[in-house]
């Protein structure tokens, strides 16, 4: 099945190549534009509220010693996807990598890539050189968010339609697929708000407590660092207008998770919107928590050299500092030296967690 | 809803409380007895072919200045998890230890637990000891593996029934629980065999070739090694009489992958056969594969020290070289120094990786 953003995207890599094409026929070196990746290129806008590459641009041009290799790669790379594209299959970045390697011909015995990291660096620039997703690519990627709630999905997939309903899927949930996009239908998202959970032992531990069905909520863990699916499925289900609220650890690996969430990362700001959620808000777990809740007094860890680093580094970033909270909230870490995990929460009782998240919400006693 | 296993687990963990309190009325120490964990105490048979502990005990008894604290501890745990049995309520084992660090009482400042090293190495004792599995006593465990194919399933979970279909769960497939046992029921379990593949992103490209449908088989993958979820789910499907083959990458990690899965490891044999599976035949990607076919030589990759050291180690273990197949493998692997990924496979065209497992298994090409 052919959808309608594979057709964008086969046009847009076929447009690429008849310019290159007419470019030659001009008798021109062809060449090829793309926004620079690098960091002095990242901005940030308070009225967009995520990371983004700004105006400068690279071009790389055939008839040029130091790029021409480059150049041949990139459009293999592009000639390739828009192979499968065509063809209607995918593969990861890995395996388009084993197609492209040796892909000058049997005669040649030189390699035209010779590590993964040449290749993955291409598929990056075409993303946004073309302003397309790898997923649009036929490209796959790593997943492992899991999901329940109120939300029922249709998955138009090699060539059979599914009906997924979240509410239904027992004690495992929903697995985010690599691509959320194409051929997928979000036919009801009826909750009132989507809780993520870093941890997806917290998950087990709320989807065996029915949290997400009691509060009408859409349960999500990104178990960990959140895959390019689950931040494309938070931003589908902003974009329906449900507030999203993020609960991690109070240490350097939670708080870059939550910030890569809502506003992405230096390293991944060309990914821009589609990627980022500004609207998150983080519900915990805080150091405001220690104080406030006797028990967690107890269970604080001492931090470590790379939170306190990372604090004093997210206290740098104007797209944090702009916010009091935050400053107040990393100044705490920097002072007293601690941190705590959200398993903590379930240090007097199990079921300790899905009334924390309540009180949360229900005072509005977030961080944004 | 108490099932079964929760009632027989309660028990266990009960009569080893009784059994305690008995000794202390008799003017005895009370004692603790678990068989060794220590590799001294690895044993492996030919007959049963998987690695289990022998038959070396060792005692834990209270008045021992050394071992009381570890005996406290022990005890503990035991009256924790009976606790969550009983509530009918999970947590991890990161809960487990929150819950248990400060369990001395509210006047008493020192902690139980410093580290939670401390609290799973009991985790594992009580698991031996009482023969129970940790998800018998409401411990959840980390989960990734993933499945799609002809096998339905019913799932009571947190007082409601689920049927999940693994044949109609589209681009996601059925994620595997970290307990598949306690209130879950293979309904129907059609296929003729099960293919486990070690990478999610091969499982992406067969499930999107609707390989298990064509097949009539059961596609998993643990996404890299193991989860005891999937270790179990393999062992009941194994129980089903499904021939079990697998699939990694033809390095260090893919072996061992493999070989914990058939006869679990040295670190992992107080397991047993519940988490075993020699039934298991190994597929590919094998030295073999690369002089059969072509396209493969090329994209061989240099093996590492690691490579090396773990085809050395293997060749010594009893389990491994009573098969001349894989010496002749593991040698051959020491010769070239070479090693090979299963996603190499996809280097020609994206679905040589169906036709390369179905010549495989119609022309019995496995090693054991």
């Amino acid at each position: 099945m052919i959808f309608m953003s594979d057709k964008a995207a086969f046009e847009k890599l076929e447009m690429l190549g008849k310019n290159m094409l007419a470019q030659v026929k001009n008798d021109k070196s062809p060449t090829f534009e793309t926004p620079l990746r690098s960091k002095s290129n990242v901005q940030f806008e308070e009225g967009l509220g995520y990371l983004r590459l700004g105006a400068k641009k690279e071009e790389r041009t055939f008839l040029n010693v130091g790029q021409a290799r480059t150049f041949m790669q990139t459009v293999s790379v592009a000639n390739k996807t828009k192979k499968f594209v065509k063809e209607g299959l995918h593969t990861s970045i890995r395996g388009l990598y084993y197609q492209l390697k040796f892909s000058l011909g049997e005669d040649v015995d030189e390699s035209l890539f010779e590590e993964q990291s040449e290749s993955n660096v291409l598929v990056e620039d075409l993303e946004v050189a073309l302003g397309v997703k790898r997923e649009d690519l036929h490209l796959t990627t790593d997943r492992k968010g899991v999901v329940a709630g109120a939300m029922v999905v249709k998955d138009n997939f090699a060539g059979e339609e599914t009906t997924i309903d979240c509410a239904k899927q027992g004690r495992s949930g929903w697995m985010i697929p690599s691509d959320v996009d194409n051929g997928m239908e979000f036919v009801e998202v009826e909750a009132d708000y989507v809780l993520v959970v870093e941890k997806d032992a917290l998950w087990q531990r709320l989807n065996e407590d029915r949290f997400w069905k009691k509060e009408n909520c859409i349960l999500v863990t990104p178990k960990g660092q959140a895959s390019r699916g689950t931040r494309r499925l938070l931003r589908k289900l902003a974009d329906h207008k449900l507030p999203i609220y993020v609960m991690t650890d109070c240490d350097a690996w939670g708080w870059y998770i939550y910030w890569t969430i809502k506003t992405g990362s230096m390293n991944l700001a060309y990914l821009g919107r589609d990627f980022s959620i500004p609207e998150s808000r983080f519900l915990g777990v805080t150091m405001a928590d220690i104080e406030k809740y006797d028990f967690l007094k107890k269970l604080t860890i001492n931090a470590k050299q790379v939170d306190l680093k990372r604090a004093e580094e997210m206290l740098g970033y104007p797209w944090i500092n702009r916010h009091k909270e935050w400053v107040e909230e990393l100044k705490k870490v920097l002072k007293t030296k601690k941190k705590i995990e959200q398993d903590a929460l379930q240090g007097e009782r199990l079921t300790f967690v899905g009334e924390y998240v309540r009180e949360k919400i229900s005072k509005k006693q977030w961080l944004p």
